[in-house]
């Protein structure tokens, strides 16, 4: 993983300057004045903006509309002086998580957790053996499970997502993506990551933007990884939640209890007020791959000024998956037909993905 | 504002380095390598680093203990390789806001505002010249406003707070901040903050920290003013809130409905929360003024490595306000205990700070 993102973060940050052909610049250091090192300074940073606008920060996508309304759209909010200039700090870009970021299939990877979790936690629970739909997960009976619905999976996750301490959850999630894989592509969950993603959060970055996820995904599921695999941090993570109680021990050490009460799903109309509510700007770069990030997108394009609205439609039944209108998990309707009526980026996985993912041979 | 912002900065980010009389570099630019300018650049930072560490980067704080702590504490974590080295990522620095980083007296200033909005709102709310507590505030009648309790006081923050958009209620702030005056001092509100406080941020800034306001004040109320009075962006001012809708308007355009319902309060036991939700890392490095930020300091204190804990005792009531065990507003009791018990940095308004306000003669 820090392998894929250093790759994203050396195409981005260092300013091949060479490969570009461009000026190189060195600088002798004398006693003088600190006034002309700092006006140095930035010369060599303008020479590495300007470098970067050049070179290909996204060398994982392919050459096509999609590509060229992110490009073309960075280049008008970062051109000072420009009609469309953006103010550095106004640069807020959002990305849902679950199919816009790493993979959602066969099934959300917090569900695949939760799972895993109940065999983990099992020899705790003498009474699972007996008790649907815990049963069901221990006996790998899967009509059984689905017999349960939705019901028994917010038993699950209840039972897997509660009653410890936050710190006691986030090593939890820490050893589940150390040792769990993907069914299909026998690798750690962390690596069904989308290279062309990364490379994409890294390249706003380097363009000023605050990179942010804002994912139906419970924020306490995604925080441990988040850092190193996307390089955005716990504080830049927004996401559904479980009431918190904060409580101090018998030992005079205050600690963070998760209670089974649900407090806030940051899905559909609940991202906008998610958005308003931990970052309180209003962003003007969002995607994400399905209905449930309609109303983030619409909160996007809602306001004046350059707005950039793309969805990733997972066309590769090969490399990824294949799914749209008719999935349960990501289903991707409205938001489609949304899209091909304001004219917003749609990035077709199979047409506009040079890699999926790192580990493509 | 700006003004006092800047000049905190200034002291901070410049690394006057004559006035050290440390070495000065300068740079001349060639074509040469690009490796040799980033090693200069390296230096220039690291010179700059030192010489922060070196020179007064918190003029308004008296020589003493308080003073002493902070720069202790700011030394040890960011000493590359020393024993109590933090890196950057985890220092997380949280300030509560009234007491702490602005006066909260004779009122808290969000109510201040909503008495004014009271005013403000009278036009279309003929109804209230005969509805308490509306009348008692529309009649100056602090007797009838004071019979009408924590009840009156909730019916006008949420008849002053609800029932418009987002956008709407933050124009309203800013309009307030703009024109409205602090009884005492007859100055914008958001001038009536402390001077140390803004060098302290912009110092933690400086050394590597990103700096949080965590507040039980209302988090819409906070954010519109917040970025250039403290230079802390929204998306780091964690506070309370209510229920906010999203909607779409009969002319297609999104907004997000401030409701009455109360969502959130982040005080007391509810400041550890918040930082978990918002923040999702526990500080580092944390003040506060009163029972309300307890906590929030034992939070902090709570686990291993460094940490500082800090309150602002008022003890000053010529130059701002004096208050602690028995005042209704800000009360300092319990904390102030603690901090006596645990050897928490208490800053002695009166004794540690040279200036409070930079309106100061």
């Amino acid at each position: 993983m820090p392998a894929r993102l250093w790759r994203a973060g050396v195409t981005s940050y260092t300013c091949d300057l060479k490969r570009e052909g461009m000026f190189v610049f060195s600088a002798s250091v004398h006693r003088r004045s600190l006034v002309v090192t700092l006006l140095a300074v930035n010369f060599v940073v303008i020479a590495c903006i300007s470098a970067l606008a050049q070179s290909d920060s996204l060398p994982s996508w392919n050459d096509g509309a999609a590509k060229k309304s992110i490009t073309d759209f960075v280049s008008r909010v970062t051109m000072q002086g420009g009609a469309d200039f953006v103010p550095v700090e106004q640069r807020i870009a959002t990305f849902d998580n679950d199919g816009t970021l790493w993979c959602e299939q066969p099934v959300y990877f917090q569900v695949a957790f939760a799972f895993d979790r109940v065999k983990a936690m099992a020899p705790q629970h003498p009474e699972w053996k007996t008790t649907q739909p815990f049963k069901a997960i221990l006996d790998k009976d899967m009509k059984a499970l689905a017999a349960s619905g939705e019901k028994g999976l917010l038993q699950i996750v209840a039972a897997t997502h509660s009653g410890m301490t936050t710190d006691a959850f986030s090593k939890a999630v820490l050893d589940w993506t150390a040792s769990a894989h993907h069914p299909r592509f026998n690798r750690p969950y962390t690596e069904l990551v989308y290279q062309p993603m990364l490379e994409l959060l890294a390249y706003l970055r380097a363009n000023g933007f605050k990179t942010f996820v804002v994912s139906g995904g419970g924020v306490e599921f995604m925080r441990p990884w988040m850092e190193k695999v996307y390089g955005i941090p716990p504080e830049q993570v927004v996401g559904s939640s479980g009431v918190v109680k904060f409580q101090i021990g018998t030992d005079g050490k205050p600690s963070l209890l998760k209670t089974a009460k649900i407090e806030f799903v940051d899905d559909g109309p609940g991202k906008p007020v998610g958005i308003n509510r931990f970052i309180g700007r209003r962003p003007i770069f969002a995607f994400g791959n399905s209905d449930g990030d309609l109303q983030m997108l619409q909160w996007t394009a809602g306001a004046e000024g350059p707005r950039f609205m793309g969805l990733v439609h997972h066309t590769d039944a090969e490399r990824e998956y294949a799914y749209d209108r008719q999935s349960k998990i990501g289903k991707l309707d409205k938001a489609l037909d949304e899209a091909a009526a304001k004219g917003w980026a749609v990035v077709d996985m199979k047409r506009d993905w040079k890699t999926v993912f790192a580990f493509e041979p």
